[in-house]
């Protein structure tokens, strides 16, 4: 059955809007009466009956309700941002398919690219739970500088990803899936300054192996090492 | 420095052509007398300097040259053909980023695409090993039937990525870094006949997590956890 997404949910009456409303009447032509699913990306699946095909919306009754718990031990992946958006773009449905709690872009020295058009994105993480049956959508956080992001953390499983001597390899981590935060440099990578910043605010280095990836790539690869 | 690929390497000349005479000459602008680093995708590093810009290729001149071994234990990735280019295109960007021995698109019964350009899809390998300073191209094969495929096969590691009730987490198969053939299916996965076909073909079945992962996505994540 056709899964959508929905946050617009009042006792039992629930209305699609957007791309969902367009998806679910012009593209697959349901009717009154045709019975889907809506996920709100908050844990809720609901089968539904279409009550009433409207221009810009649809409406929905609901008919029963089910609870999932979140996926234990989801990672937080925060990232430099990137220039090229398809990369991004790629970054994102990844490693949302492959489960993530919290996504982070953050603005790095070297990151040529402050600002992020949030609400284009979100299409693209709401799009990738439908595909990969999550119920739960990641919290996608507004860009913020290095500074702000690791002040704002508190989890005591933190790593940042970098090459050296005696940089222990991600996957050799114990207790690498508890909750963890993963920081993934820019196209460049981290400046000296931030990488001192992440080390003294408890990041711990790791390296994602012997092959130099690109900085979406790092990121999946951490994404799938730390959820497997 | 800049590196290069190229298979046309006599004693101790090498001609770039096609798209890396152009980046060379025209993009990066290296002139006669310019230090740059060629490989031949089979192992080997030339240090060179240019001989002479011609309108379609530059002659280089090797000055010293140094052997890298393959990295051990690879894995031959096989995979579903699928519709959206783009998405193979990911697919082989990352798996030659990440590592891998060989690649193999498979025509699958529910493959919608049984040809593909492998001249322009051979580029994404090449710039994916220069990027990643992997100094071996994949094998990369035409596209075949799985029947053909799977007669081809003479390793001991199989492994088909399947759903199913105590069907085992790849993650959690030991062995499985040892040279591995992994097939993975296309959108709308195996049909019974072929899981059959595999199966056996002494193909073990194995799952990728408990999300359901696009097929892209699923050999990216495959090849991360054979690689790791």
């Amino acid at each position: 059955m056709n899964v959508f997404y929905a946050t617009d949910i009042i006792k039992d009456k629930i209305t699609l809007r957007d791309q969902e409303a367009q998806h679910c009447a012009r593209v697959l032509r349901k009717g009154r009466g045709a019975e889907v699913f809506v996920i709100d990306g908050k844990g809720s699946r609901y089968r539904c009956e279409i009550d009433e095909i409207k221009r810009q919306t649809v409406e929905l009754s609901v008919l029963s309700y089910q609870r999932f718990d979140p996926n234990p031990g989801m990672p937080h992946i925060a990232f430099g941002i990137m220039k090229n958006m398809t990369r991004l773009e790629i970054l994102l449905e990844k490693i949302t398919e492959i489960g993530v709690s919290e996504i982070s872009p953050i603005i790095c020295t070297r990151s040529e690219r402050t600002a992020l058009n949030m609400e284009r994105l979100e299409k693209i993480l709401i799009s990738a739970i439908k595909q990969s049956l999550n119920f739960y959508l990641p919290v996608f956080h507004r860009p913020r500088t290095l500074e702000d992001f690791i002040s704002a953390q508190s989890g005591s499983k933190r790593f940042i990803a970098s090459f050296g001597p005696g940089v222990p390899e991600l996957s050799s981590i114990q207790g690498r899936h508890e909750n963890p935060v993963m920081l993934i440099g820019p196209e460049g990578d981290f400046t000296e300054n931030e990488l001192s910043l992440a080390i003294d605010a408890d990041f711990k280095r790791v390296n994602l192996g012997s092959t130099r990836l690109r900085a979406e790539t790092a990121a999946i690869v951490a994404c799938t090492l730390l959820r497997y």
